[in-house]
């Protein structure tokens, strides 16, 4: 994790929100307030490690990175008007704070703005950065249909969770290296190499961010641990704990499910249980394992200077174990 | 109007709508829907005919051409849900069909096809063509939030009102002309031109609008008639009467938009006495014939094969007096 890359994110930010037109205020406060919130900008400093491998201009990055950034908080604004969240980082989700339609308007301007610093990247790897773009972008709209989907669905397979998670959290963070690299000069096979270790690791993060839920430790975690058995949320773990249940322990896992709010404590103990009896957690670390080490052969295949490719590294496992 | 476009351009959404995924169904249906509706599709034709006049090579604008109007349907897709308007072109609105988060997640993913699109535009035009369709995308957002801040606004002037069309309308018919005229290889001065004939056009179409909606023999004019009284739409007439109305005739206006839906039929009549009273059709056409005029001034300062603009300005006399 590079410090300069991240300040030079946080002045660009900057830039960008006291750039945006005042009025109409409903349209661009929004913008400026989801921007401000902060959050740990993992995208656009993968799109300025991404660039750095293959050169030194790292402003030739900036826009994309902020458009990266821009672009995903354009989807967490209308995530939350569809998942109904009241808060994001702490605050006030924009719908709640305004109302939905402002949300959605305002969403979609943050992606039009994205868009605009997107198209600020040199010139010759526009083309493959717009490819790279467009992709992602919708297949992290797939991702969340499928995610909304599964919750009316009864039976979800490990497979299809595994390609739901890629698209909505993992084909983001490989296209901000990707891009970044084509900002940097790359060739497409090295900004394939690195898109290739970004959906990996991605995929591994989300699994252990699924691990951590339930394991984590509540100081370092920073969210309520058992948030996701209390909503029944079709995790690795509990898809895999579904499956593999059967006699006693499966009556008593979907006993725990229809379990209401007031029981959230017990639920918890009681799921995780399930969970333990069944090593649903060993299974977890091993199939988070198998991506982090696909991703770490992507990344070394990448034909870069190799204390560049160890910096890129770092980063990926401190975020691996971060809130363990 | 080129009948040859038209077909290139139907044929060109068939191909699109075909090669749409199957899933997740829930969000590309409705983009499938959305787009086989139908509609004037007047925003591609515009594209292909600033691209005609620069270049014999209609298809290097057709996806831009396409890609415009799945952007204006995208926006219509969100308008929608912000304004609950339960048809459009006769069928159900995709919220109504379906639900709100399908119409927000696919509008989204029409927005990023849409992009998709667009960048397979001529190459060495895409950073032009970027910047207008971003810049356009934006300012629509604005004329939509402007629209929707009016509707909470006691009291709204006629240029704020010309401004708020201008953004919401007029902006994306300029642009589509611009970024043919880019795509058929022209400079920026010309595409500039054409961009300005688009905008003041634009401006004159709406206007038309708000006086065909009173003035508009029903059979052709395709919507209710008095729509717009009856919702008490600020329109150019209305503003233009809550303006100049005093005495007898502002007691007489306030009093119709308070009456009630079932009295609907003696509302329109009523203010339209008012306006009739005010001659507010004639200011209306006479600020409509100011726009027209500065377009076609824009349109025949283009640089460009004679009978070529003459089709553009057939075409534009076309919409003019469409309905009336």
């Amino acid at each position: 994790m590079n410090s300069l890359h991240l300040e030079l994110i946080e002045e660009e930010i900057k830039t960008f929100t006291n750039d945006l037109p005042q009025s109409p205020a409903h349209l661009y406060d929004p913008i400026r307030y989801t921007m401000n919130i902060g959050g740990k900008r993992m995208r656009p400093v993968l799109v300025l490690s991404g660039a750095s491998l293959f050169s030194d201009d790292i402003q030739a990055a900036l826009p994309a990175a902020v458009g990266i950034e821009l672009f995903h908080n354009f989807t967490l604004l209308h995530d939350d008007i569809m998942d109904m969240a009241p808060l994001r980082r702490g605050q006030p989700t924009v719908y709640k704070k305004w109302n939905p339609n402002i949300a959605i308007l305002s969403g979609d301007a943050m992606f039009a703005e994205s868009l605009r610093l997107m198209a600020k990247s040199p010139h010759n790897a526009l083309p493959r950065i717009l490819e790279s773009f467009t992709k992602a972008a919708l297949e992290v709209c797939e991702g969340q249909q499928m995610d909304m989907d599964f919750e009316q669905q009864a039976c979800v397979t490990i497979p299809e969770y595994i390609r739901m998670i890629e698209l909505k959290t993992a084909v983001l963070l490989a296209a901000s290296l990707e891009i970044g690299a084509y900002c940097g000069g790359a060739y497409s096979t090295d900004a394939h190499k690195l898109y290739e270790f970004g959906r990996n690791i991605g995929i591994a993060f989300q699994l252990q961010d699924d691990i951590l839920d339930v394991y984590g430790d509540p100081e370092k975690f920073g969210k309520q641990v058992g948030g996701d058995i209390v909503s029944n949320k079709k995790t690795y773990l509990l898809i895999s704990a579904l499956q593999q249940a059967d006699g006693y322990l499966k009556e008593e896992l979907l006993n725990w499910m229809q379990a209401g709010a007031d029981q959230a404590v017990d639920k918890v103990s009681g799921v995780k249980e399930v969970y333990n009896r069944l090593h649903i957690r060993e299974q977890a670390e091993a199939e988070m394992k198998k991506y982090y080490d696909v991703a770490m052969q992507s990344l070394l295949s990448v034909g870069a200077d190799e204390k560049k490719l160890a910096g890129i590294r770092a980063f990926a496992d401190a975020l691996m174990v971060r809130e363990q």
